[in-house]
């Protein structure tokens, strides 16, 4: 008799966005009249650059020709794009060969999927608050998960505790939802610990392109020694708009050994068994995203979203509300005014300003007095936005 | 310390394609000047058909434009084309809700995940020969396998032995290599024997759009109480050329019980976590596959390698080869002329005639002495390549 994978009953219920957008539906339907602005969607809001588009047109053309048709590719993209990688990569200093680049359909499948070749007895260390896909993929696999706390202390970056075991690491920089960002002596620190545990680091760099600090590190792999204990995690979607494109890509050096087996080799062996590639089409737009006219648009892109941040956070300021985010990140993190719970404020908010963000109790347990709004709307909804908040705040 | 998944050391070297590359490459570099024909590969050559081609241009397009862009997409696929794969299983008599189909980048990777929900501790049945893809998924959980032997006797279509047990039986049909095609009653009878077994049947029709044979079903749901007990992958790679452009589907039903639990409801888990959805660019092609015009349009493509097949098998034919497949799938499985080993026969045809296949003995132990052909080459070279077989067997 079939069994199920047990461990899928322990998920719980996924309800965050349902919540939100169950209240935000209920308070528009009773107040018609007012226009609530959306400030907790994590979705890019801008179309793909022309550069982008081009190259995917042309793409289109040739699919549809005999002689320039192409069937199945490589199942680890085409080097054509790994190149294009790798040579971004190399503007901030990190070497990589083609091989160790393995494009994807998005960060968050090869998040989940990397842990097929991990074994379940592994022990997992995952900050708290997060993105809930690190969490519930791990309890699908029934593995032992335990938490580094995040909070005001150490501004939403906690710090290795080296009386706690872990096998498998997961950091986010700069962070989702925090919006921190760890600078290169802190995950300095965390390379310290994988290698003193024998642990990996899977590394999720997928909000890096919002990095203007340049002491901030844009890979973990610009901390030494980083390529013998980490796998990288990156996406085109916050960098170039990709969410509904789709097309990301994960770093697993070659010196990354477990008890002598590359991961590299593990890796390899299962996307090319569970996995055909990338469409060639999407492929060719990510690579006009690293052309030199294609990251002069998304930096406009970026930009924009920046300043949305900016408009944020001098809110914020004069409010002297403590946050983390919004410098190197489009996320911005504010603890919620008079220790409110996170979703007392959220319907506060939207009750006495129109603006609906995320509670922070979506994110874990460290987030429930906490808030999360994001840049991705427009300059004039998040100025009149942050107008509402403050109003709504001095009554 | 970290753990691999060490079933993953189970698994053998992945060898029959990079071992036919290399030797026909050897033998091209000792022959210069003889033309080798390639009737081994798998994949199409014909490009995208002009619907396809056309939404997808129109799609980039909206992609541009900040009005018409899109960002994040349902994980299960736009409705509109769930709408679409609906109606075309309505066309075959299969009533479907959009809920229970599932929008993939192809069968290679739901067959691959579908894993992810049922336990490792469920014992599989797989026919011998099969493609390698459902053994390798399967040793790199650990599960037990079974095999059901597929031979001249049952013409490479193994029927349900009721003293072996089963959790999980693997169908494929028209088969990948053997070309060989179930009848609505042969799939009854599994279904049969799934539901005295508590099974379930993983079911790739992957090849069904070769079917022109009214008597055989394009889908397992054809036959009745199916959707108690199994699940159906598709793919739009030979339906429609998208070998390199990427998009299939599953159909999980909302019948299919375990233990009281839904597999639609923990495959919509699996896939809202570990997966983002496919290109949008990608589903408005597939969607254009599903329409009038595209139907016509593919139809002329699957007619040209329908025609290959033909030429292929009436050669055989003419020579007294046994062989299965052609008729209804673009592969034909032969035995090997005088009871020689796949792997001589390679060789033999590649030296004596300069043609190029694929060993049996690749795709399990019952294929050792048969050897696979395939539909995806021109007219031209098909022919040529059957007189080429014809004079190397009579010399």
């Amino acid at each position: 008799m079939i069994k199920i994978n047990e461990n899928y009953l322990n998920l719980k219920e996924n309800y965050l966005f349902a919540e939100t957008a169950g209240r935000i539906n209920a308070f528009q339907k009773a107040n018609p009249d007012k226009k609530v602005i959306k400030m907790g969607i994590g979705d890019v809001t801008l179309p793909l650059c022309k550069a982008v588009t081009d190259a995917m047109t042309e793409a289109v053309a040739e699919m549809s020709e005999k002689e320039s048709f192409r069937g199945y590719g490589p199942e680890q993209g085409y080097e054509f794009l790994q190149s294009a990688i790798a040579d971004y990569y190399a503007g901030f200093g990190v070497k990589l060969e083609n091989n160790e680049i393995f494009v994807s359909d998005g960060a968050k499948s090869d998040l989940g999927n990397i842990l097929d070749i991990l074994s379940k007895d592994n022990k997992v260390l995952i900050p708290d608050p997060v993105y809930p896909v690190y969490v519930d993929t791990n309890i699908m696999d029934g593995r032992e998960i335990i938490f580094a706390d995040a909070n005001e202390e150490n501004c939403f970056l906690p710090m290795p505790d080296y009386d706690k075991d872990a096998d498998i690491i997961y950091l986010c920089s700069p962070n989702n939802p925090t919006g921190a960002a760890y600078s290169r002596d802190q995950l300095a620190e965390w390379v310290k610990y994988a290698k003193a545990k024998n642990a990996v680091i899977l590394f999720d760099s997928a909000y890096e392109c919002f990095i203007v600090d340049d002491n901030l590190p844009r890979s973990i792999f610009t901390v030494p020694g980083a390529k013998e204990c980490a796998i990288e995690f990156c996406s085109l979607s916050k960098t170039a708009g990709f969410t509904g494109t789709r097309c990301g890509y994960t770093v697993v050096p070659q010196e990354l050994e477990v008890s002598g087996v590359k991961l590299n080799k593990l890796w390899l062996r299962r996307q090319t068994t569970k996995f055909n590639g990338v469409s060639y089409i999407v492929q060719r737009g990510a690579q006009a995203v690293f052309s030199e006219e294609g990251q002069k648009q998304i930096k406009e892109n970026i930009g924009y979203y920046r300043k949305n941040a900016e408009i944020i956070t001098t809110a914020l300021d004069e409010l002297g509300i403590f946050y983390t985010g919004g410098k190197n990140s489009p996320y911005i993190w504010l603890k919620c005014p008079d220790g409110a719970d996170s979703w007392d404020f959220f319907d506060f908010l939207l009750k006495e300003a129109n603006v609906a963000g995320t509670p922070g109790a979506g994110f874990g347990e460290n987030g429930k007095n906490y808030f999360r709004l994001t840049a991705f709307s427009t300059h004039e909804n998040t100025a009149e936005a942050m107008e509402r908040l403050k109003a709504a705040l001095k009554k």
